[in-house]
């Protein structure tokens, strides 16, 4: 038996557990070349990863350190009797392995396997594996399985209204923060629309990052509450709310794997969406060369596959495919796409026009959900709440009312231009070299890094002319983007 | 800057990083969501996974941590002056994400992976993207890439001999311990026979494990080479020497996930086998129904991916299929085990007679190699080695060269007789079964746990006879071994 003691170490997202490598009566090295060990104290249980400790002032005899990860899911409070053993594998991991085998899973299994992942029972190389096995091959009814196992497990929010709207786009596309745009018009024009979003997993940042900018997006189910019922919709960060907690597990180890499937995709959105309470959904699938979706094929393929999921899930989908050509707007990066969302709102005359155009389609397809609106009004009408400054309006209550950030973050300070290298007419725009220019430079964890898009596909360039203005914090992330933007600048003269 | 201070905490196999949480200028929190940081300091680099400390007794301001693994791999003394950055994931993810997308990889691009993760660049998550991405479809030529790869990256040891022989099985047969009698056997003829074993990967003992219990098996690539130059062999622990120091990492993941396929079989095996110095090997595939290989069709397949990657490895091999269909030996556990060699090798009366064939016949497979036994003479030629007692005094000189243990582990104490449920011959033992009832009981850490078959197939028994006998050196191993054989005892009687 082994006391707990807490130790104020932070091993996001593992579980791991201390031990002094000798005195404890047991080869403390064995258990660790095990990866795992289960710590058993009452009905507690958690499983955890072992580090072995060679100094009593951290750890010692007759104890047993728990990180903060550890202490928290365990749950017993410092000094309890716990007892240790080889840990057993989440029996789950079987299925995993038959996955691995080539074989489909049912959804029990897809179950077992998500509530195991839900309750941090699986370690990231066991996540990566189940990841990689359905990025071999998954089938639509496992991907189905996928998402309900994943709504099943988490937070649900419920609203009281026949028509709760929501907008999401699959990503991949710089600068396209039409949320904050489709949002206080559709706020505006009174539907209910809680939106949830994510920081940034691949991009340089997510709509969460970039509302972040202007208001408090950390906000509690409670919070949304009061103010989804005074103003009809909220921006608010979606990992507060718990609503998939299995996919927030998934995504920690798709992010730095830079995994990114079509039945991942679809599973980690439907799940989220009905788990928001949603019962109405566009979902913005950008299509070009660089954007996550290449093909006309290839996008009716994840379009079927968002049709067969949503509908088994009870959640009515529009589906808009979207030109994935170029980054859309000016600005990349969360305090540039802040400025290039106001400017839209605000009407201001050099407000990015492929922006705004790209806004309020969504916003009319949203807008067309509602039964009171005319067939095919919705375009009109949310031309209408825009160009009249009610969805500004509408935007000013709702960061009122998740509090107001006292200024906006300054603009990186250090700078650089990147040039024109001949004259021509730009013929593409590289979205996936952009965002990786952007994220080098430091954003979104450098709130003022990014990039301003001087020209756009189609203009006329001369040699010398400023293509982007690239922005950091510091020297050092000024550095990393430079050196991108120098190794190829995505853009292409032709 | 920061300032490194060495912490003594092991975070086997990971290289860790610690930080206080707040007050070093920057948001950890933000690289810790990244997963892993860049340490650098002149040209000294490492990757390492981040902890975020809330405690200035174990971390100060200005400075970071380092547990053993990242101290030792950054190689810079305490107090030298870092930087940390975000770390840009190794290039050669790239081609991992290739391979998930069902590429097929060159060597260049499988020799960039296996430098990276030979040099402690990948995370377990990715180490198992790699390998379940492997696991779903790998070329022969990518398993021969891997091959060379992996011996590139490691030592090599060189002998100045024109025969150097070996022998290896796939394993996956409880008891099978042919190596320690047939290494004796070869010594005691003369050929050159510098044998590196694993210790269990899943098993309940590797023939490293069942060494140690007679033998220093921790022996440096110098004291190999000093017994092999005066006896002409030795069974030493692979580990030690660093002969292949990426599949030691492969290994560290593909053991938690259990992941076994024939590719990373065969470029493991023959990798090691290269770096250490064997130009002929004889390899025992068992076929069983419970075995690692089950049956005809997938023995040939596996068969030929050894004689493609071992030819063009320049290793000459001699396949051998023997019958997988039970445990060999009566013994299954370290202490076990190593009795039923000794009888063997003492040409005790009651030795186990498959043991005692299984390991003539491949000894016999070896002597073949010698150009001066003549054709077909390498059998007979191991039977009277044996018989004559020149093996075990070869295996009394190469114990006391590698330093003998002063006394053989005692057998476990807590014991519990499996009895036949019923009356009839015995038609299946579960080799899968048995090994996991061995492990349960504590085998291979407990190096007196396991079991000892009293009957085998073909055998007549009594309802109530005993099948075997579980040792454990503990109350709680003995529970969950006799757990585990009450579930399924592995015997099945027709």
């Amino acid at each position: 038996m082994l006391r707990i003691r807490r130790l104020p170490i932070d091993t996001y997202p593992e579980n791991t557990a201390f031990l002094l490598r000798h005195a404890n009566g047991y080869s403390a090295e064995q258990f660790q070349a095990l990866r795992k060990i289960r710590v058993t104290g009452g009905s507690s249980e958690i499983l955890a990863t072992l580090a072995l400790v060679d100094d009593e002032g951290i750890i010692g005899h007759g104890e047993i350190g728990l990180g903060e990860q550890a202490y928290r899911r365990l749950n017993l409070s410092e000094g309890t009797e716990v007892e240790i053993a080889q840990a057993r594998p989440p029996a789950s991991l079987d299925y995993v392995r038959r996955k691995i085998d080539g074989d489909t899973l049912g959804e029990a299994e897809v179950g077992a396997i998500i509530g195991d992942i839900a309750a941090h029972r699986y370690s990231p190389m066991e996540i990566a594996a189940f990841l990689v096995a359905c990025a071999g091959f998954m089938s639509t009814p496992e991907t189905l399985a996928l998402t309900r196992a994943m709504v099943n497990v988490g937070n649900r929010l419920k609203w009281n209204a026949p028509l709760v709207v929501d907008k999401h786009c699959i990503g991949g596309i710089p600068g396209n923060r039409t949320s904050m745009i489709v949002v206080p018009i559709v706020a505006a024009h009174g539907l209910i629309c809680p939106k949830t979003s994510s920081r940034a997993i691949t991009s340089p940042c997510g709509t969460a990052d970039v509302m972040e900018v202007l208001a408090e997006v950390n906000l509690s189910a409670e919070k949304m509450a009061e103010i989804v019922a005074k103003e009809h919709a909220v921006l608010a960060w979606g990992g507060r709310v718990n609503l998939s907690p299995a996919d927030d597990v998934l995504i920690s180890v798709e992010r730095p794997l830079r995994l990114d499937t079509f039945e991942q995709m679809v599973a980690s959105i439907i799940s989220k969406k009905v788990a928001a309470g949603s019962t109405h959904l566009v979902i913005d699938i950008p299509v070009g060369p660089t954007a996550k979706v290449r093909s006309q094929n290839d996008a009716v393929r994840l379009r079927k596959l968002f049709e067969y999921v949503a509908r088994h899930m009870g959640l009515v989908t529009k589906i808009v495919f979207t030109d994935g050509s170029q980054p859309v707007g000016r600005g990349v990066g969360p305090v540039l796409e802040a400025r290039d969302v106001l400017a839209v709102l605000r009407n201001e005359p050099d407000a990015p026009e492929d922006l705004r155009d790209h806004a309020v389609a969504l916003a009319g397809h949203v807008l067309d959900f509602d039964p009171a609106i005319e067939g095919g009004k919705g375009y009109s009408r949310a031309l209408e709440l825009l160009a009249s400054g009610e969805a500004l309006a509408a935007m000013e209550r709702i960061i009122e009312a998740q509090g107001r950030k006292p200024a906006m973050p300054e603009l990186g300070g250090f700078q650089h231009e990147v040039k024109a290298h001949r004259s021509g007419r730009i013929v593409a725009i590289d979205c996936e070299r952009i965002a990786k220019v952007a994220r080098q430079a430091g954003a979104p964890m450098d709130q003022g890094a990014g990039l301003y898009l001087m020209h756009k596909i189609g203009e006329q360039v001369s040699k010398g002319d400023t293509l982007y203005r690239i922005y950091a914090g510091s020297q050092a992330g000024l550095g990393f983007g430079c050196d991108c933007a120098e190794e190829n600048s995505g853009y292409e003269i032709g």
